[in-house]
């Protein structure tokens, strides 16, 4: 449960965890934050983002009822190993990596019996890092997906979606593990790579002069973080790389239709990709 | 040269050509249409999109000084072919097509010699077509570009560009029918291949309440004239073809490091992209 008095340690003060840390802030609570970026832990504390922040103070710790840690997901295992010594007893414990599958069963091996580590993605976020950037209004449409397993208790499943709530998500869900991650692969991760892999197929910047919002729109989301989503495609690979061979697959079949001039064929595949389109609109 | 005298006909009333009758009369032209859909034509009179209209009325072609032909690429020829009898000498025809190599030739080669053909591409549109939807405001950030042959004169090249900013374009801008084509052929056709190509892919359409502003605006233009379209791909085949294939090499070559985890070839692409992709923002 969560009350007035739940003390939240924000583990990573980045885009996510600092618009987390001014959400919670906004709703009255008491909020610290670890970052080892020593400005980003004054930045906050100066803007009245963090009551408290520290580089490594162990005592943040110590006091946390509820830890988000906000870091990349190839460090979160380590951070728990490392500090999993000064939790209090009965806390509880979330995270916000893009990719389940490689870190929630492992996360949980390794932790201590007397706590709790329940996963969830906030599907959120910016074109830009850092909590100098921090908004929780980026939270206002997206979607919150938690991703128990059969350690996690109803009791805490429930109280990650009065969190979400209180962190101003409106669409939460429950997903597995397993789903979440194919859902990735496809939803954002395939939309990724073929943003980023239009923008480099040739250097066409020279038809700036020429593109339209259709092109921007599309290419928006090929400004991206190499380090971040390097580590998500691979943490993510066998489901990415199987949507990109079905996507090649049926861009090599709409090559084939245009070249052999099959106008019905491309007709019927243009009334289907409208069709299935105009559902996703209905939503917005 | 346009003066407060040079009557406008309109030749097929449908989005563009009821925003360009729109445009004109806003900008105090006298504007008259044909097109072969009564309803069309009735609704363009009584919302004073245009001045005088018919479905096949000779007289209009009469009296026109400028003739917009906005009309599908395949019905352009036939259509001059049919009325050119009834032009009065010297007067200028434009089109709207999106793809000029197969027909700004062809229709040169046919028109009479006392009259001049100058072809141009409006890159504006909406997800909707007809006369119901036209507006003029389509335009204000849109490209307009002339691509005129050795058969056109300095003149009328001027004479377009005025008309694109009484028809409120900002962009006004002068490509050979070939680049015209290759251009077209990267930054609108390849991308509506994509954005088609990924909704037909899989049906994900159980998804639609995971997916977030990257995905919908990368497959908004899935929606599509399948008519218009198909028509537009197949008389570019050969620069679409190639843009594909170039586009499936790369996503081969992602999905190869991918699948090999390069981590260091993949943080060079996204850094690539990003920087490529921030070019196409400072136009905005």
């Amino acid at each position: 449960m969560i009350t007035k008095d739940t003390n939240f340690l924000i583990v990573g003060l980045g885009l996510i965890g600092g618009s987390y840390a001014k959400a919670l802030k906004n709703a009255g609570y008491s909020v610290s934050a670890l970052d080892i970026n020593e400005e980003s832990i004054q930045y906050a504390l100066e803007n009245k983002i963090i009551d408290k922040g520290d580089i490594s103070e162990k005592r943040l710790i110590q006091e946390a009822d509820f830890i988000f840690i906000c870091l990349y997901p190839t460090l979160l295992k380590s951070w728990i190993e490392e500090n999993q010594q000064y939790f209090k007893s009965g806390i509880t414990i979330s995270d916000v990596c893009g990719v389940k599958g490689k870190i929630v069963d492992a996360t949980q091996e390794i932790l201590r019996k007397d706590v709790e580590f329940i996963a969830s993605h906030p599907m959120a976020g910016k074109e830009v890092s850092g909590v100098k950037y921090a908004d929780p209004t980026i939270f206002e449409k997206a979607n919150f997906i938690i991703t128990p397993t059969d350690k996690n208790t109803l009791e805490r499943i429930e109280m990650m979606k009065e969190l979400a709530k209180i962190l101003g998500f409106t669409n939460i869900s429950v997903l597995s593990v397993q789903k979440h991650d194919e859902m990735i692969g496809f939803v954002s991760q395939l939309t990724h790579v073929i943003a980023v892999t239009l923008m480099n197929t040739n250097d066409n910047t020279h038809l700036v002069d020429y593109t339209g919002d259709s092109f921007r729109d599309l290419t928006r989301i090929a400004k991206i973080n190499e380090n971040l989503w390097s580590e998500l495609f691979i943490s993510n690979k066998e489901n990415l790389v199987k949507e990109i061979q079905d996507f090649q697959r049926e861009l090599e079949y709409f090559e084939r239709i245009l070249q052999n001039e099959n106008v019905e064929e491309m007709k019927r595949l243009f009334i289907q990709s409208t069709e299935r389109r105009k559902l996703f609109d209905k939503r917005k």
